[in-house]
């Protein structure tokens, strides 16, 4: 039993200093989505497997946890993603016709961590606005997003755009199986031309020229006249080069301090985005903080199929990005049950103090609080005086 | 797919309107604590079983759900309790000498439901303190967890006391194997005279007598005074019932507004505990608020015995009670890119006020968020007006 306390690979105990740290981004982003009109919902952890997993991919598949249920014998999956919880929520619980914000706030798990620190329990954080197609939805999720990062004293920040519908207008019309499909993704986040080319090898010219043209288009803003330059005339193509300028000029409008940037290539994450998509980066940090897009499909499953924009987040990694910093200053006091003590003690911690009663016996420790101040008696008066 | 949105039994969605209650008392609660000097932890949801279940019993096993590590090939757990957790924190973590004080909030996972409308993920708050053999240590987390409901609205409370050690002294060097132990604790509870007759018939005389009073003494203060008359003069005995008069003579004097009773034969909950235990009540709830005790041997696996004493609560129960209602007031603004409009929203928001842009084509919806203001252009200014 010696190794009782070893906990699995890629899981960890957050501590009090993280763990304040976290909490204090939770309250933050959580106010932000509020302040904006998102309304806060709680989905379950667990759901049967169908409903946790329709129409999201394979990828999501894979890093979900399955359990028995004892009440229903049917398979249930612990949630690795909570979109399509949220979506669930949009098209069923709340059955509303106009536009709906919500946002959440919860641990999802995975069974295999994304990334060599990665944990494999992320504190996700998101926000979602369903029911307008139109770019005002994908612009206010992009906004909301920087908002929620820069009021975390995070900056300067890189927004990077993408869009999941070019590789789908070059794909029009040809034969590709899911396993050369996946390939093909792999390849071309790792803009790997080798392997694309060979890939893409009995590809119409057109297809293939677009794809393999597809890797060098990445970089910042410039690359987005080049991309309208040198892509085909599809009309699909055109229609997203058309809405990742309106969505570039206003955010260079509203956000001089934000720099932008454009990966064509980009098509990590989940299975189902639909349309624009973005990438919030801290300077200096080479994972994305921030991953959101359309996924206009989300809701399909569950009967209704709602045009959707949104984000999530980690609140675990930005942590240990933010300078956010709860206040660790306390007031030391003596244990007590005179009722004078017990008065200005309780007067303290309704204005918001951390009062720590030092219980007998222990007037010599130290507490993680930072016991700056100190409850003394004075002439018959308790008082607070430095440390 | 057309039933792609049911949920297994005993698990829900949580709404709107509930979530903004939950995430109120969830503040509510961590800000008490943390007044009071509890340092927040997070600890992870999954575990290697056996930290997970060590010393902690086969109730808590059976409601526990099993799953295979695929990066070790071992089985985790789901927590179903965050107790055994954060004894192991302070034990391994921390490891601090002295008095260490630690809250957490975070779900937890049940396999089968604990009564008819309970939930399988209820969220649960918690506040422990490490560190201090004493008294006080107990007197702390029963005054935390009243004040922390006093400050959700909830009252008139009752606080019902008992101690474990009164049935462990009974039972000494008594035989009694595993089954019979738990058929006992059973009959206890029920207060079932008939079947805990049966139980006892070969029990040493006054181990019988004693365990077959246990079962008449609950109710009022007034019930200390018999079972200091009644129950053997056994020494753990006496000292138990000094212990819960020490308690009961402060709550008393610090807190005249609780209603103070005693259940003996109350055995329910983890096999964890070792001391005094407590379960507040609101007037006219069957289900206990808050349960709580001194549980000295919870780290013990750990390598670190470590006094311990704390509670815990479910929040989403307490939602459903508790007289706080977090506000929907918002205020309506157009959507639009005029730097005026968009400078005034900012500032709306920044003081705290959720302004909801209305985007095109949507002028005529309903939002959850109750608008009860408008932001109106007259004059070529920017002004807030009711609705």
């Amino acid at each position: 039993m010696s190794s009782a306390w070893l906990l699995p690979e890629h899981i960890a105990d957050v501590l009090p200093s993280e763990a304040r740290r976290i909490e204090e981004l939770r309250r933050t982003l959580l106010d932000v989505a509020r302040s904006y009109g998102y309304e806060l919902v709680m989905p379950p952890l667990l759901e049967y497997l169908e409903s946790l997993l329709s129409g999201t991919g394979r990828a999501l598949d894979l890093r979900t946890f399955k359990l028995v249920d004892q009440l229903s014998g049917r398979t249930m999956g612990v949630r690795a993603d909570t979109t399509p919880q949220v979506a669930r929520i949009d098209a069923h619980l709340l059955n509303r016709k106009g536009v709906t914000r919500l946002c959440y706030c919860g641990p999802v798990l995975h069974t295999t961590p994304s990334g060599l620190q990665a944990t494999r329990e992320p504190l996700q954080f998101g926000a979602e606005i369903y029911g307008h197609a139109g770019l005002e939805a994908d612009l206010e999720a992009q906004e909301l997003a920087l908002e929620g990062l820069q009021r975390l004293g995070l900056g300067p920040l890189i927004l990077d755009l993408a869009d999941t519908r070019i590789v789908r207008a070059l794909l029009t019309g040809v034969p590709v199986d899911a396993v050369v499909l996946d390939q093909l993704y792999t390849a071309l986040a790792a803009k790997d031309n080798a392997v694309l080319a060979e890939l893409t090898r009995d590809f119409p010219a057109d297809s293939r020229a677009g794809l393999l043209t597809l890797t060098r288009l990445y970089g910042d803003a410039e690359v987005l006249a080049e991309a309208e330059r040198v892509l085909p005339a599809h009309p699909g193509i055109q229609a997203s080069l058309a809405d990742l300028r309106w969505l570039v000029d206003r955010i260079r409008y509203a956000h001089p301090d934000v720099r932008i940037g454009f990966d064509f290539a980009d098509l990590s994450g989940y299975a189902y985005y639909s349309g624009a998509r973005f990438a919030i980066y801290a300077a200096g940090c080479s994972d994305a903080l921030v991953r959101g897009g359309r996924y206009d499909e989300v809701g399909a499953v569950f009967g209704r199929n709602r045009p959707a924009a949104g984000f999530s987040t980690d609140l675990k990694e930005l942590a240990g990005l933010a300078r956010v910093q709860g206040t660790r200053a306390a007031i030391r006091a003596p244990w007590g049950q005179d009722e004078s003590l017990r008065q200005v003690i309780r007067r303290l911690r309704e204005q918001g103090e951390t009062v720590v009663c030092v219980l007998p016996g222990h007037e010599h420790e130290v507490q993680e609080f930072e016991c700056d101040r100190e409850l003394v008696s004075a002439n018959g008066q308790w008082a607070v005086q430095p440390l």
